[in-house]
């Protein structure tokens, strides 16, 4: 008999946090065998208690308790989801006592800003980084660079885009980045338009193979996804790296979180919002 | 004498997790209060006794003990950030005894992939998204709209950018949009580029005060940001979504997290990777 259990994140919000929490503690254990729903928005007594009835429903088709991981400020609404039919893992009720504590001060129990527009500037200031990063996709435009709080450097389908787009979404980094072309790689001295801002640069790598496939996605047999071609691009970029002293990465087993996080945390660069 | 405490997130990881446990509990308390720091990557014993050095100087010099948020799965890691000088919110040592036993099985202990490439596969769905969404922004594609599982539909500044490109990477979703022109507006019917695929177009409206403000940062003075012609805009796509049924929501209020997590939910869309 398969071993098959559902795993609930139920939130009086986005549900980000409770999937985040949720998910990382399934990591732990084998994830394909849960069936992952996220309900977001619960916060009214009577959603909760038509999403209690949803997972008890479900307790009893799966003959397994599922697991619930709840994020819900609102006790009343909370109390509706404490089910005997469910593991259920509450997490404000489990921190939330000890930081009253710790702080002598009572929690709010207003409903959760974590992800929520807290005030219009830092949301402004979140979409410019978002329009920055589309603007200084590619090298397409590269005036304005000494407002870029980063710009990433590495060959053709290295990485680059989708980690400056995250960047600036979700840290409000103002992150532009520029390609290697094959012009500059066989140059001994960085690109022209890169040297006044060459204390921002990072670079991105990756294994030539993952280049290879990736790129004969797009263009399959060219010159360009060449299995020679990629080699001697990374090469050349990872020689240029090293000789100009530029902070690089390879992205070959790394998701777009992780480029994002080891960037921030090797350039010293923090959330802007 | 001002009551600003530290607040550490550390991780083994990327920090996302810890960082969003923490900030989601800290918005209950006067989150302006805190000095904030991730700390991520810390996987080793060494790496942790320096982290745990940092936070006791740091409560010595703030005359009160730090708040710690910790995602660490190794338990001889974890140890090392038991600290009296701190309070320590240890998320994997709260709940995961818990899910153990529920389960049957002992924990993996491996270090957590909730924000780790998990296979070549699903990665590449993701920046598939991506591409997707940078491809078909701003109606600049019409072709291959067959493939999109959601058309954003709104007049310019609304957020559509912003919130396809969130689909995409947080959740590989492939969200084009499109926006609605004064010409769109004044027609009775649907833009005739988007009949085709009437079910999966989703609207977004702002408040025409609020429009006004975002359309005056770019071009001050002109027609386009009027409070009037905003006014008028709004009023008008509002008419078209209700006259074609098609389901929106207001972007006024809300941040890009809550945008598009509204959108998943009432589209009824899961994640795809």
């Amino acid at each position: 008999m398969p071993h098959r259990r559902s795993a609930f994140f139920v939130s009086d919000r986005t549900g980000i946090t409770a999937e985040a929490m949720g998910s990382t503690l399934l990591t732990q254990f084998d994830m394909q065998e849960f069936k992952r729903e996220t309900i977001p928005y619960i916060d009214t007594v009577e959603k909760a208690a038509e999403v209690a009835q949803k997972i008890c429903t479900r307790a009893a088709s799966d003959h397994h308790r599922p697991l619930l991981f709840t994020s819900i400020i609102n006790p009343e609404v909370r109390a509706h989801l404490k089910l005997d039919c469910a593991l259920s893992i509450d997490f404000f009720e489990s921190f939330i006592g000890q930081i009253e504590n710790e702080l002598g001060q009572k929690a709010a129990q207003t409903i959760g800003k974590a992800h929520g527009l807290i005030n219009e500037e830092r949301y402004d200031h979140r979409i410019e980084a978002v329009n920055f990063s589309l603007n200084h996709d590619d090298g397409i435009k590269l005036k304005d660079l000494e407002e870029a709080d980063v710009i990433l450097v590495g060959v053709s389908r290295s990485g680059k885009t989708p980690t400056c787009l995250y960047l600036a979404l979700q840290y409000g980094i103002k992150a532009a980045n520029y390609p290697l072309t094959p012009e500059d790689l066989g140059c001994p001295t960085l690109p022209k338009s890169l040297l006044p801002y060459r204390n921002k640069i990072f670079g991105l790598t990756i294994d030539p193979l993952r280049l290879h496939n990736i790129r004969s996605e797009r263009r399959r047999d060219s010159t360009y996804a060449s299995m020679e071609n990629c080699r001697s691009e990374v090469n050349e970029a990872e020689s240029m790296f090293r000789q100009h002293a530029i902070p690089f990465i390879s992205t070959t087993h790394k998701s777009i979180e992780e480029i994002s996080t080891t960037i921030l945390h090797k350039a010293g660069l923090s959330r802007r919002f």
